[in-house]
């Protein structure tokens, strides 16, 4: 059983560098003294009663209980039918908002500073529907799938994020020129919610147009939301901006303070094992995850190791342009938490 | 009727600031004397028999015998169900491919350099079939439609582009891993076109990592094939590297020739008739259809005076960094035109 104050976090390491740079996290929070203690589960698709793919029970049962993860990078089956266990995760455990901060990180040179900024995407429906059809030789469709209740539900989570975190504007991302039902009742939910948030500033924009000015310049938006493929576009649009998903975590949200936090890179199987891998975005999703928890304060201390880290430029991963291993990274961000306390 | 070599072409001024840049662009021409003889149509949307929204028939009519189109930017209706005006033009003359090349213009700072790329977008299906339902009360789906005759013909339109404008790659758009049907299909014909060009480099990459990639190095990119939604989203993103729509020009291609250039910045109602306006926009639109309509040099000329004039910096218009009026950037460029001759 836990010490007192322990709290169960399920750790999901995953695969090709999963593990390494789940170990590095670990290690993290050991030196930061983290009251978080970690249930590791292995995450392979099963093929369950009906043979409808499923997760293992013990994982799910171990998130049952913990209400908590943190995950490392899947590898994306290639047998055909086989659906992404990312994807699958999102759905058994109903996780409706997929959080991504992007904030510009001091030392690490992108061709653009102050970014901060995140973007909310609704995670469950839209053009994930799965929902598909073959309608005759040659011709294909398929189905996205807008409810007003996950709008609503993905519009009031923006909000009460921009609320929760000191932010000023929700921007509702939309081609509703275009789909004018589907992307039309998306918006219409938003700018309901929108009315009771008088103290949080509501537009709207094109998905085009954000691109566009997204690239010119990422200062002027702050909290984005958005049906799910315009989030999965934009988020990887502006960790670009930022550095790349080698440093930008990840939050999926459900209900009852279920959630998952992870790395949204690959596995990169090519140095998997070498301990080259880059740890810092699976450790901001922990810090996102500490959060989350309520343990504010370890968050920040093992934030500012991290950043100090990087902005000191004295051990960094290949990736992050220097040739130190992951564990001379991860050991330097211990001995700054540490020297923090 | 016409002198000797002159080619009819339908100009459509547009809304806004369009019949301004539309007369910069007549001027431009005459002074590089290219031989394009220019045919005036208004287009606003006129209810045809049955209800149906069509173009204006004379302008239809001009179209049908120049087969070649330039237009400037037209005001989308506010009034419920009336449709796009640039989509029903695309809609009516079934201009298939839309191609924006993205060039970074050199005097013209942005945070990106030495980008060159085009993106080719399918422009008569995917997302914007415009079929939508409501299942049941807040329960909407829009359906997304790919065939693989449309597939086919925008991949063929692609394929051979690169070939004739010397270009090595050609990169397919897709998440075929999410609509594994829908996108499988759109790249299933890519795949088999790109066995026809073995001189042509083929690679395929998901929309989002296309997104994150683009931000990191525009460079590595040279032509991009892709749904009609994804290339909505990327062109726009690609012109926002290269200094955003009032310096990028657009052409939507359809079958035997028939084709509309035009600027895809909006009608900017704020300055219109105030000769504030920037024309490159449109007339680079002119410059990509007198190569369409082989008339090489006068479209290096008109370039080259351009490209000039901005790199200079001596005469520019506000949105570009200068205080001049749109007729004193348009002087400059006829008379670096002259002196070309
Ligand atoms: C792995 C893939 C299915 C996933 C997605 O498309 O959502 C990824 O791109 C993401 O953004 O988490
Ligand atoms: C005006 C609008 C309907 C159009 C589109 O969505 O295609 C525009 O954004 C474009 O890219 O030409």
């Amino acid at each position: 059983h836990l010490s007192k104050g322990m709290q169960t976090v399920t750790l999901i390491p995953g695969d090709g560098i999963g593990p390494e740079i789940s170990s590095a996290v670990v290690k993290i929070f050991q030196a930061a003294n983290a009251p978080v203690s970690w249930e590791e589960r292995n995450v392979t698709a099963i093929k369950g009663p009906g043979g409808r793919w499923m997760i293992p029970p013990d994982a799910k049962e171990s998130m049952d209980r913990s209400k908590i993860g943190l995950k490392g990078p899947l590898k994306t089956p290639i047998a055909a039918g086989h659906p992404s266990m990312n994807l699958l995760l999102r759905k058994t455990f109903d996780l409706y908002a997929n959080v991504r901060p992007c904030i510009s990180i001091e030392g690490y040179k992108t061709p653009y500073t102050d970014v901060d900024l995140v973007t909310i995407r609704e995670n469950t429906e839209g053009e994930y529907s799965g929902i598909e059809h073959q309608i005759v030789d040659g011709v294909v469709q398929s189905i996205k799938l807008i409810t007003e209740n996950a709008s609503r539900r993905i519009a009031e989570y923006a909000f009460e994020y921009a609320r929760n975190n000191q932010r000023s504007s929700v921007t509702a991302v939309h081609k509703a020129n275009i789909m004018r039902m589907s992307d039309g009742l998306f918006l219409r939910k938003c700018r309901e919610v929108a009315e009771s948030y008088k103290d949080i500033k509501f537009t709207e924009m094109y998905l085009d147009t954000v691109c566009l000015n997204m690239v010119q310049d990422p200062t002027q938006f702050d909290v984005l939301v958005m049906p799910n493929l315009y989030g999965d576009i934009l988020s990887d649009l502006c960790a670009g901006l930022i550095g790349g998903l080698g440093v930008t975590p990840s939050g999926n949200i459900g209900a009852n303070g279920v959630a998952i936090f992870e790395s949204v890179h690959g596995t990169a199987p090519d140095i998997a094992g070498l301990d080259l891998a880059n740890p810092t975005a699976l450790l901001l999703s922990g810090v996102m995850m500490l959060r989350h928890m309520g343990l504010h304060d370890h968050a920040h201390k093992i934030q500012k190791a991290c950043f100090d880290t990087i902005r000191e430029k004295k051990v960094l991963t290949k990736d992050l342009g220097g040739n130190s291993k992951c564990s001379e990274f991860t050991a330097d961000i211990c001995r700054r938490v540490q020297d923090l306390d």
